[in-house]
């Protein structure tokens, strides 16, 4: 393990959620946790009335907009109850009478989203399922509703290891996606999207809240009689602060933002490490007698490296050398078992290259 | 200021929430916040489905049960959204067909616990309200109505400076509370509730959290057709781990209640220390020209002590003046004005002799 990792007595962290976060930021929250700027007071103290707080939601917010490069049209919402409320939320704040509502089905997650709509006896279509080869790839064959309220679909499967590259084709219909385990992980056209959201828990900060990014004209749907805080609206009138938000929460999502912007350097500069990151543990893979990965290879993920091992056997022993060897986290989703590498913004390269350096010796060693 | 407060930088927390929090708690946390439990990780990174946290959440919930002496009739459940969310959830969940819901309205929570119902077009009965001298008193004449499916109020008015004392008789109907902001705070006689509720950001820790104690008998008239994040029957069924929940602020609260129990010594020692707290402020503003409390007095809050000085100037001399001695958060809620010393658990009876020898000085100098 590099210096850091053993001066601080930290692990390499792969876990698929909550997950590493930049050591720095760490460091600076542990630092400022008994007097937040000069206040007196922690952060887990203060008012979110506060002059102190507003600086530190706008903040966020702000990074955010530069980050995604977002013109005014859209808002930065953050709102409790993770991914799991917005899959509730979306149809019934979106979804106009009389019109379908179009999903694609390319594993759990969007599973999820679609019984939360079936819930709410929305007329749904799920124009593609990857369901066949059991979520293993991204459909490239589907029809769009052309009256449809919107194409929902999930940007990177966190549980079978598959990301779009490219984004499907919504025509004129608005896209809404769950993009929980890559945001922020690569620059993203956002025109195309009426709503894009993510539970903070991966690549933003502490688990207990989602951004959601939602354009102007969706907000017009949103029915008058909904629940407050089950409305966008509530959010966005209120600037997210229609009742007391994760205070602390926001407070590392902006610390997060600000290391992505100015330590890392940004979106493209993000993705062309998380590549990296990927592709040397896919070069292990591809290049392995023992390791096989599970999802065809153009529907791959940069974020969720999920393979087998011959079998069960096998695998828990390497997993447990891989614990041994301070390499945390890398049991596959209970769902469907076998390995999984996270490799989330605030992975660092040396983590990768020490995970690298495992699977190697442990196949050399059979 | 005591020497810990001066030598920590720490000022006098006296916010309505989110609140101060125990300095031995918060300085555990900055302690770990790099390796929680040995594990080499912060507790922001550690998985939800891990055995470390399994441990954290279950010793939160034992805590609960002992605190508050809850039998197994009674479920501890985690839930994100606030009391807001709950003002919703509640006659989502818990409003028989066919049969009324009362209420009883005490103030601005009160109202927007009433509002909700309202959106969901309940046979809602406010039963009492204090709204005729501007919420300063509680109610004591009212008739519930005997096939209602539940009476609702607010246990402690933060922003009017009211408390029950004594709960209303629900006679058969079940009690229903909002306790945000004096959950803990004393003991209480839980078996006329079928639930009661508390934001975390007053007596438990980060905002972003609620705590909801349900009754066994109230989850089985949860309709089948809710959507899943809003159902009680889903957090009772999944241990509050459905979906990735708040793990730090879990965390927090875990912490504070073992303060409350291992180092205060429980719900009637902190009800005393409460109480004692209150006391030293009342005295003051009872033998005050200047202070005036804005509540009766039998109906006068142990956690938010609200008074009015003459007038707006001198109020606003008052604030200045006690910020610079160290004396922060004493500002009223915005929609009343005037001063409020909110004084949840983890405000010292130091910081209280701090504020009222000030108080005192104050006055003196006139």
């Amino acid at each position: 393990m590099e210096k850091d990792f053993i001066m601080e007595k930290r692990i390499h962290n792969f876990n698929a959620g909550p997950a590493a976060l930049p050591l720095p930021v760490l460091k600076e929250i542990k630092e400022n946790f008994l007097n937040f700027s000069e206040s007196g007071m922690s952060i887990t103290e203060i008012s979110h009335r506060s002059t102190l707080f507003e600086e530190v939601i706008n903040d966020a917010v702000d990074r955010t907009r530069r980050l995604l490069n977002l013109d005014d049209n859209y808002h930065v919402l953050f709102i409790q109850g993770g991914a799991s409320l917005q899959f509730c939320m979306i149809p019934m704040n979106l979804a106009l009478p009389g019109s379908p509502v179009n999903y694609i089905n390319t594993g759990t997650w969007s599973a999820k989203a679609i019984k939360e709509a079936q819930i709410q006896g929305k007329d749904i279509r799920v124009i593609a399922t990857s369901e066949d080869k059991n979520f293993s790839y991204l459909p490239t064959v589907y029809t769009v509703d052309k009256q449809a309220s919107y194409l929902h679909f999930t940007t990177n499967n966190t549980i079978k290891g598959t990301q779009w590259q490219q984004f499907p084709d919504g025509q004129s219909v608005p896209l809404i996606s769950d993009m929980s385990s890559d945001f922020m992980s690569r620059p993203i056209d956002i025109k195309p999207f009426g709503l894009f959201y993510a539970g903070a828990q991966k690549n933003l900060g502490p688990a207990g809240i989602a951004m959601v990014i939602i354009r102007e004209d969706m907000l017009e749907r949103v029915p008058d009689n909904l629940p407050t805080m089950l409305k966008y609206t509530t959010y966005k009138d209120n600037r997210s602060l229609f009742n007391t938000p994760p205070t602390f929460a926001i407070y590392v999502i902006g610390m997060v933002l600000k290391w992505l912007e100015e330590t890392i350097g940004g979106l493209k500069e993000i993705e062309r490490i998380n590549k990296k990151k990927a592709s040397l543990i896919y070069k292990v893979i591809d290049n392995s007698e023992i390791y096989q990965g599970t999802t065809e290879a153009n529907s791959r993920s940069m974020m969720n490296v999920t393979f087998r091992l011959p079998d069960e056997k096998l695998e828990k022993r390497f997993l447990v050398g891989a614990a041994k060897n301070g390499l945390n986290g890398l049991k596959g989703h209970k769902s469907v078992g076998g390995c999984r590498a996270s490799l989330y913004n605030a992975v660092t390269i040396n983590s990768v290259r020490s995970l690298v350096e495992f699977m190697n010796e442990f196949e050399k060693k059979l």
